[in-house]
This record gives C-alpha cells, structure tokens and sequence, in this order.
C-alpha cells in the first residue's frame, strides 16, 4: 500500500517511454479494452506488441493475463494470431479457466471433483489439467427448483467452481448450496467482474453476478483467481520467474488490472482503451481512503498505440 | 436505536406475559417458524391465537407478515384455515409479494409495467393490484443467454421487480440487466432472505441470492419490500391504523423479523422455533456495534406455546 499510495497516474509521455520500457523484462497485458475490443485490434496495438517483443538490447516478455473464463488459451493464441499480433505460445496465456484447474489440481484432495457453473472452456482447461469435474453447460431437463433440490449429489465433490455460465439457473444454484452445506467443500470463482461491456454501450452481467448469488447462498466468500486477486499473477510469477519490480502490468480497468498490479508490486499503466476514464482515477487521487489510492495507476495513455513512435524511433 | 439499545431478550415469564400482552392492540405474526413448520402447526400455536383475538376485555387484531413472495394472501388464509388457527381475512396477511405489488400500483408512472424475476403468487397479486407486468414463469425457450441479451424490450417496462424464481436463469438477467440500463427504471425486491430452511436440516436458496445477482449486474441497490424493511410494517400500519408503541412483533429471525419490529418502534418477542438462537442473541448483547444492538428483541420465548398457561387461566 505504501508503494501504492504514491502513484499519480501520470501520462506516459514519448520523453519517459524508453526508461520505463528500459526498466522492465516483461509486460503483462489485460487482452478485451486494451489490444482489442469484440473482434478488432486496438489501431496499433498488434505492432507494438510485436516491436517490444523484439525490441534491440533484449526483447520483452509478453504475457496475456485475463479474467475471462470462456475462452482456453489456445482459444486466445489462436485470437493473438487472427487479429495480427505476434505469435504467442499457449502458456503466456493467463486467463481465469486455466489458472482455476491449476489451482484445483492442487487443492483438490486425490480423488475429488469440482462441482461446475461454467462453460465448455472451463470444462476444457480443467479437462487438460487432470482436474473431475460435473455440471459445466447445460442442466439435465427440466432445469428447475426440482433439478437442483432433488438431483443426488456427487459424493466425490469437493469444491464448487463459479465461472462464466450462460445456463447458469436457479436449479444449478441449488446443487451448488447442496454441495457448499457439506463439510470442507471449497467454494472457489474464477472472477468478480460485474458486466462484460458489449459493442455499443450495452453489456451483460458478468461472472462476479453468478458469484454473488452462490456467496450469498453459500453465506462464505469464495476464492477468487482473477484479477485483482494475487493468485493469477503468482500463476505468471511462477512460469517465468518473473520478477515484479521489473514488470509492467497494462490494463483498462482500475479494480482489476491495476489494483492487481499495485498489490504485487508491479508498475501500473492504465489505458483509456477500455472501461475505466481519467474521471475515475481523479476522484481515486483525491480520495482519502487508503483502498481507493490502491486503484491508482503510476501511468496511463491514450492507447497501447501512443508506444508506437518511441519504439520504431 | 436508542429504544432498541435498551432491549436486553428477557426471558417472557408467566408473571409478565400479562402486562405485555394488556399493552398491545395488535400482534403480528411471521409464519415459517412462528406459526408452523412446512405443513405441521407449532405444538399449541393455533389455540394461542384462537385465545389471543378473543381475549376478555377486548381480543388483539392479528396480522401475519410474511417474506415469503412465492404465495398469495388467499394461500396464507387457507393454510391458517387447514393447520386449525383462527379464520383470517386476506387483509390481514402481509406477504412481500401482495407489498411489493401496492408498492408498483403506486409508483409506476401511468402505462408503466413491470419486468417481474418470480413466479405465480407474484404474478397474480400484480394482477390483483392493476400492475401490467412480464418475465414471470418459465422464460421462452431456448432459455439462454441468446434469449436474454436478444429479445425485444418492452418499451412499458419501468421498474425491474426480484422475487422468488424457480425459473431464474443467465437469460432472464440479462433481460432484468438491459431494462436496467434505460434510464429511471426502478428496481425493486421482495426480500433479501439467504435462504429457505427445509425440514431436516437441509435448505435451498432464497429471494437474496437473487436480488444480489441483478444488483452486481446493475451495480446499484434494491428497494427492498420485506422486513426488515419499513415498508411491510407500513402497509400493515396503513390498513389497520396500528400504533406502533401498541404492537408486538413476533418472528424467528433477528435480522428480518425484530429487526424491522426494533426499527419501527414495535415490542419485539423471538421466539426459538424457528431460525434464530439464544446464542446469537447474547453474541449481539455483547457488541459494541449499534447495528447489531439492533437485533436484540424485548422477550424471548422457546414456542408461541408458553403463552397458552395464561391465556387459559
């Protein structure tokens, strides 16, 4: 908090680009808002990623860090490599699906199972990483208050995993408070965002919704693995041996991207690409309240693309 | 709150049962755990009230009042009738869905409607109130994402209303969501009950984790019907010209049913039947926190039932 509490969200002029390029190995970015938004690249953004990567005296590190929990890894190389950018390997992506199976692997005692709210994504990602697992996509017909109340349980569940689900319903609600009633179940979400934008200023809710209500159910918190939650970073952390005080994290969201940031210790650019604005972080600045500081950023620009001049200079 | 900072859950002892009840014109009654258990009546509960409206010197107006959104008034009646308690009007059932529908009759605008998460008890008090309304029920197939972030709008829909939905699902919230979203829509929730309890220990999630869902998506609060908001004892205070400083609240929960009978200034009995605990009662004895000084009740007992002895002499 002390480290965060100097942060003044300073515009990263061309002048300061190259030392704070200078003094980093590896650049995490957030992928929705901030190198595309739906299906277009961010104008400039594939260029830059692939000009820091190859970057004279030792390229970057690029990882891809995201909340999303419907989308594998493989889906997200395969959308790096659709709209332009440099290729990336499967394991520089980060996103909510995969670093939750990482986190049930271990958690998980030998032979439990995760109860599911979630789709085919996360159903694969956990699929890959040995994890069992029930209930991902659609419920058995008729999907009701019956469904949930009545369906017999699983004796080998032992953890309950909120993620993005479409056919999320009151019966899937249910059997996930069934299982949360039994002893040493561990309740576990894979993000908390509350809506994902759409193109024209509409959204739908979000993860954090589903989160929630099964909280709310469940009457505990759950684990949370996306951002602004440690784990997903000590996930990046610990597949490159990445040092924090040589890291930069970009982002478009304050409570996401950059308040994970700060809270690892990773210098913060924030770009108006996305969701957050420049109002926001003002009324963060002049905030007393010491939670509110940690949402600030030590730097923002107008867009990833605004890197572009400084490196093809 | 200084009224209630006082309250210290005194055992309701014969001796004083007869100066509580001489200072009350009317007694309200929560049901689930007050009056029954599913569909068996609390040992000695009906005669209770039979002995109580006709008391000598004048007997005392009942009023049930009830969170449960998922009945109508007339289902209460019939079930006071079937379990053996006194004839009730339906005017003297207060149940969340017949509130919130009084509530919509009045502050929709002129052609406004209502896009209702719950089922047909909440549908038909709206019909019973004049409120045009929708969503209640099964969502048309398929009942997915598509369905909610797709279907048409109702250009009438001005309020957004939460209760208790067998048939919740991702599609119907982000319908709720996008309704949300134009500008002066209310939203409103019949109650905010974490769950309901079922025989045997077991339980299924109530009307909160609902409400708690579509307040994430829309990133704002409800206006709550149900205890322990105000509203509920208004309505009942309004119909019946009750007074307050004359009243007895009796529930089984202290954070809806004397904890709205604290705030409204009403004599609040627990009694132990149903959710609450004599532990958790001396839990918010001992804080220091006014908000939990608010759940402490005047009286306890351990059923309705220990009232009879002096109701009989």
């Amino acid at each position: 908090m002390a480290a965060s509490a100097g942060k003044r969200c300073e515009r990263l002029e061309a002048a300061s680009v190259r030392a704070v390029l200078a003094a980093a190995d590896a650049v995490l970015f957030d992928c929705d808002g901030v190198l595309w938004r739906g299906e277009a690249a961010v104008p400039g953004a594939p260029e830059v990623l692939r000009l820091l990567e190859a970057a004279a005296g030792g390229g970057k590190r690029l990882c891809y860090v995201t909340n999303n929990s419907s989308r594998t890894r493989q889906a997200y190389t395969e959308k790096l490599r659709r709209l332009g950018f440099p290729p990336a390997e499967a394991r520089q992506v980060f996103g909510s699906a995969f670093c939750a199976a990482r986190y049930l692997s271990r958690a998980l005692p030998p032979g439990g199972a995760a109860y599911v709210l979630g789709g085919a994504a996360l159903s694969a990602e956990l699929e890959a990483a040995g994890v069992a697992h029930l209930g991902a996509g659609p419920a058995p017909p008729p999907d009701s208050a019956h469904f949930g109340a009545r369906a017999p349980l699983d004796p080998a569940v032992r953890a309950v995993l909120v993620g993005y689900d479409e056919h999320f319903s009151y019966g899937k609600l249910c059997l996930a408070l069934r299982y949360l009633l039994r002893p040493g179940c561990l309740l576990l979400a894979t993000n908390r965002d509350h809506r994902l934008p759409l193109e024209g200023g509409s959204a739908v809710p979000g993860t954090g919704c589903l989160v929630k209500a099964v909280e709310t159910a469940a009457e505990r918190e759950a684990f949370v693995i996306g951002k602004p939650s440690r784990y997903i970073f000590e996930c990046v952390a610990s597949e490159f041996n990445i040092d924090p005080a040589r890291t930069i994290m970009v982002g478009d969201r304050l409570d996401t991207d950059i308040l994970m940031g700060n809270n690892c210790g990773l210098t913060t650019l924030l770009t108006l690409t996305g969701v957050s604005t420049l109002a926001e972080v003002q009324g963060h600045l002049e905030s007393n309240c010491p939670e509110r500081r940690k949402l600030v950023p030590d730097y923002y620009v107008d867009s990833i693309a605004d890197l572009l001049p400084v490196l093809k200079a």
